[in-house]
């Protein structure tokens, strides 16, 4: 699993800063999550290719979350996409989309799927072989979620030695792969443990932005590998926080602590910082695995 | 009159290629037109006051047009801004940016005035004691206007050292400036050519984009000093110009010379040719004041 931060600053678009935007890939599956003005060429800078997005989920209707959807959308199919689209968002994403779609006489060769949320607790949007994507509600001005991503128990790795060993023929390895024990000629049971490795830990990535402190979440996202969590602000501005309905970075810290996480990354950072680094100063005040996201910053999420 | 292209390529944003903006200065007033996704990033590269803003001209409702409007609004309130601010274009560009405004629940402190435009004439958009606007209906997929933007004669400018000379007191000096001649108390008449030198020639530019080849704008525009018009593809794509409703260099440089304008200035060019000289040198062919639009490029109007 790997993180791709596109953009991690609140507000405006700026020269060297953008709006939310992240690339998590999983299994080499790509999901986009948010869309702030500018994620089209920020895809482009970070070379990742537009083909392999299939999925975006928006937390919420903000403009720095989603107004680079449309862009994205309309780049889409001057590329010639025919794959279809899946969009998770709040109710209204369909009604932007399609209107814009409608005035600018826009014709598509795919597909788009909307997914409407409105639940205001945890449910399960997208779920496949692999993975699993349920939403996180977050406490902001406006209907909002994080999205939860876990990665599923793979089957079993073959332990190639070891049906060498036991002259094992190849029909029988996908039994071996799903768990179960052999049966020799001479009847002798050889255990799956013996003729398999453990699967790579599964792992989970919580997005929280943009949120007020909210404990109610902890339960949802307990023992995440990574949690990336809003802190638009810093201590100094508690009283701001709690008034927009944003977290600082302490805040985050204290989820981080009381959901026990492995790893906790910040971003959502006010454009009033000029220096990001006090961020990641006052988090280890409480929690002390803390990562800076910025844009054009990737994170290799190893499992152990 | 000073012209800055914030960007000039057709179609998608990339990396170090803008979808349509500018801002024409005219007499210390700035009007923007278009404002394709990323116009206030490219605002901010080239330190235009985000304040100076009042009036903006939409074209078309295709994406590279309009996509970074709602930013823009988004932003003008993070800003603090309390000025209104007017927006012509085609009709649905109300409904579009009220229903994000309404979706993302924005309150502005200022008002959106919306000009739509529906009509197949050209006709006065916009009109105050140095400038007036009108639209250039243009010949596209949907429907576009270009804009012509037209400076007013100013007063005849005081001769200091005449009205020195003939020792002519100030309260006279404003009808001097009306072109009115003076009479001396001795009973001889000064006129007024003596007293003022003439007005610096009011300047005219025209905005045309995006359009297929259209000779039914030559008497709009004629005579103006500079015409900004698309020229999306080379001679190679004519077929291909035709069929998408834009035009090629040649076409252009051919409106240019048979609208008898001082100067061309080509834009709107396809992302799909690596050096856009090539644009020049066959406008060239047809007429031979041409220059070339470049994101972050500005041309000063000087009248002689």
């Amino acid at each position: 699993m790997n993180l791709t931060i596109l953009g991690c600053y609140a507000a405006t678009p700026r020269t060297f800063t953008n709006p939310t935007s992240q690339v998590l890939e999983i299994r080499n599956r790509l999901f986009l999550i948010d869309c702030g003005e500018g994620t089209q060429v920020q895809l482009r800078k970070n070379k990742i290719k537009f083909s392999k997005i299939n999925h975006i989920f928006i937390s919420h209707l903000h403009g720095d979350h989603f107004y680079g959807l449309i862009g994205l959308i309309s780049t889409f199919t001057l590329l010639g996409r025919t794959t279809d689209i899946n969009i998770y968002g709040p109710v209204g994403i369909k009604e932007i989309i399609m209107l814009q779609m409608k005035l600018t006489d826009s014709w598509i060769n795919y597909k788009l799927h909307f997914t409407e949320l409105s639940s205001k607790s945890s449910e399960l949007v997208y779920e496949d072989d692999k993975v699993s994507v349920s939403t996180i509600p977050l406490k902001h001005r406006i209907y909002t979620n994080g999205f939860l991503f876990r990665e599923k128990l793979d089957k079993r790795k073959l332990n190639v030695a070891a049906v060498k060993k036991f002259d094992i023929e190849s029909c029988f390895f996908q039994n071996i792969k799903n768990g179960k024990d052999i049966t020799l000629d001479d009847g002798s049971v050889i255990k799956n443990e013996q003729l398999t490795h453990d699967p790579i830990a599964p792992q989970s990535y919580a997005f929280c932005s943009d949120t007020a402190y909210s404990e109610e979440i902890v339960p949802i996202i307990a023992n995440v590998d990574v949690l990336y969590h809003e802190s638009t602000f810093l201590q100094s501005e508690e009283l701001l926080a709690k008034k927009t309905k944003h977290s600082t970075a302490v805040e985050a810290a204290t989820i981080a602590l009381k959901a026990n996480v492995k790893q906790l990354i910040l971003g959502h950072y006010s454009t009033r910082y000029e220096n990001i680094s006090v961020f990641k100063e006052e988090a280890e005040t409480i929690f002390d695995k803390v990562q800076l996201a910025d844009d054009g910053k990737t994170f290799e999420f190893s499992s152990k």
